[in-house]
């Protein structure tokens, strides 16, 4: 089979391997997409590789098919469509024990932690397997996890229907959170500083503002934000932008007794305008991953339609083109890019 | 009647004045004892002037009695004991409609925003009154205010019985978040700079770390939280220090899914490590005056002794020694001083 290596030095390697059967308790998957994650950008540049082991297989944003079953393996047929919940926790530490496994303190994330899904026959253990429905295509199948990721937000932040929320950045995550919010029965506004990026928000139907050229709703997001909700303020903001500036800001947005939703990963502290927090008894949420129901929900949420699936996939390549995608993204060039995992193997 | 004022340029003056008779609706009281508030101290340092018209009879933490009834006036007699919660809200505003009529959108803080209580003569609102048990002294009862603060912040965090929790900081509000925690069943660690604070707070039972000198505890005051929580990390931490090094720090004494609650006043926004809010799906909660309710337990906690009051009452002293009790107070000489209103009042 071919598979894909981070190699290090920013470099994305193909190569033939020989795949290994399913042990006792796994399923062997036959890839069929795999998403290019802005974690897998980390891994690419090198940031993370105090704790990826080179080369390593990545990848966790996938969908496809039971090749073959393991040991002891039941439930499961060859054939069935799937994707992976990639969390492994330990069970036993203080988290899991309280019951946020998600976040287990000694948490395996699979696809960084250990090998992904960037290769033609992947073995994972049977119960991280999610089913997916014979209606869904295994393309926009492969956007699930990022759609659990924005329905762990929005579920985090006890969205409502009638809520009012802003999404701080207009990336694939922010669009996902939006559309899922929209979903949730909130009316959402995007804020989002790249040109093309705004077009094609506002082509999905949102409200979608700049912050630094004021002339499109001529008047500062903060104030737009105060005439649209009569004075109050939003319910919810999520700080999708990863920018110093936009945590800084987020809280001017915010209601009295208002939620702000850290989604992006700020790997530096961050100055937060603490004296808002007070002032309106802000509440600011960190939220990571997902839950199993977050998964379920982000495929009902594709299966009907509700997520902007082809308008997110800018392109699907073949795995012979990984660095080439990975370069584009990494270039800002691109949304989503899926890699055709079956594409050029011998037994596609 | 003698009233105190702040005058501008740090200085506090006082004078005789003419009592009013209370209007409409209001209550004279005749003030018993009224504490000096860190807000308070702001106000004397001048930052606080854009919002203070000078002169001002500021104070908000007091006690007293009934005097005199305005009209239309019903359920209060002379001589009642009585506290103020000097909040008073619009009703109309998105906040208050929305039930947070205490973080109104147009608050007027009484002792701030309008005449406080350090005068011999107070006219208030009969809705700002709340009723003191005749077995509460009125020395214990100026302390009601500051304590129903601690009361909003516990109850803000959702404390519940056999929760750890610590608090950095360890000055009035500290102490009695502390005292406060304890009457709801959590275990408390209290973190503080000061030699002669931690001294006094071990004298009220509580176990107290100082965060420099590692040595009383032979590990760093995380390493203690670790081992304390069996590795989980404290269900909440109440960051009352003020300090931009105490923010820094506060979440990495919480758990997975733990609460950072923001209580001290921090003008400049503060470096927060939001990886770490993110990577343990923390919550970070901002808190401010208080509630009714929180009014309401303060005074049964105080009535109870389960409010350490006279270890937090440094000294009482007559309205003409006001100015070196702020003086003494600014240097961090003492944690609260009384102003005996009543003492030197020629109707006392």
């Amino acid at each position: 089979m071919l598979a894909a290596h981070y190699a290090g030095n920013r470099t994305m390697t193909v190569g033939e391997a020989e795949p290994a059967p399913p042990g006792p308790g796994q399923v062997q998957i036959a890839v069929a997409y795999n998403g290019i994650c802005g974690t897998d950008l980390h891994i690419l540049s090198g940031h993370m590789d105090a704790r990826v082991d080179v080369p390593a297989i990545i990848g966790h944003e996938m969908s496809g098919t039971v090749a073959a079953l393991g040991e002891g393996v039941e439930g499961w047929a060859v054939g069935d469509p799937v994707t992976v919940m990639p969390l492994a926790w330990d069970g036993t530490c203080p988290a899991c024990l309280a019951g946020n496994r998600h976040i287990c303190q000694n948490l395996d994330f699979v696809g960084i932690d250990s090998p992904g899904a960037l290769q033609g026959r992947w073995n994972v253990d049977a119960n991280l397997l999610v089913r997916l429905p014979g209606t869904l295509s295994l393309q926009h199948a492969a956007l699930v996890e990022p759609t659990a990721v924005a329905v762990h937000d929005v579920r985090r932040a006890e969205l409502a229907p009638g809520d009012k929320a802003v999404v701080i950045g207009g990336g694939p995550i922010g669009v996902l959170i939006a559309a899922v919010a929209r979903s949730f029965g909130a009316e959402v506004v995007v804020i989002e500083l790249d040109d093309k990026r705004r077009e094609r928000i506002a082509d999905l139907g949102f409200t979608v503002l700049d912050p630094r050229d004021d002339t499109a709703v001529e008047k500062s997001t903060v104030a737009y934000v105060e005439e649209w909700t009569e004075g109050a303020g939003a319910d919810v903001v999520f700080e999708v932008s990863g920018a110093a500036a936009a945590v800084l800001g987020a809280v001017d947005y915010a209601k009295v007794r208002g939620t702000l939703v850290v989604v992006a990963i700020h790997p530096e502290p961050r100055p937060v305008n603490l004296q808002r927090v007070f002032w309106r008894e802000l509440r600011l949420l960190g939220a990571r991953v997902y839950q199993r129901e977050d998964f379920e929900k982000a495929i009902e949420l594709l299966d009907a339609g509700d997520i902007p699936a082809d308008a997110l996939i800018t392109a699907t390549v073949p795995l012979s083109e990984i660095q080439s995608a990975f370069d584009a993204l990494t270039a800002g060039e691109a949304m989503k890019i899926l890699i055709d995992v079956q594409a050029g193997q011998e037994n596609a």
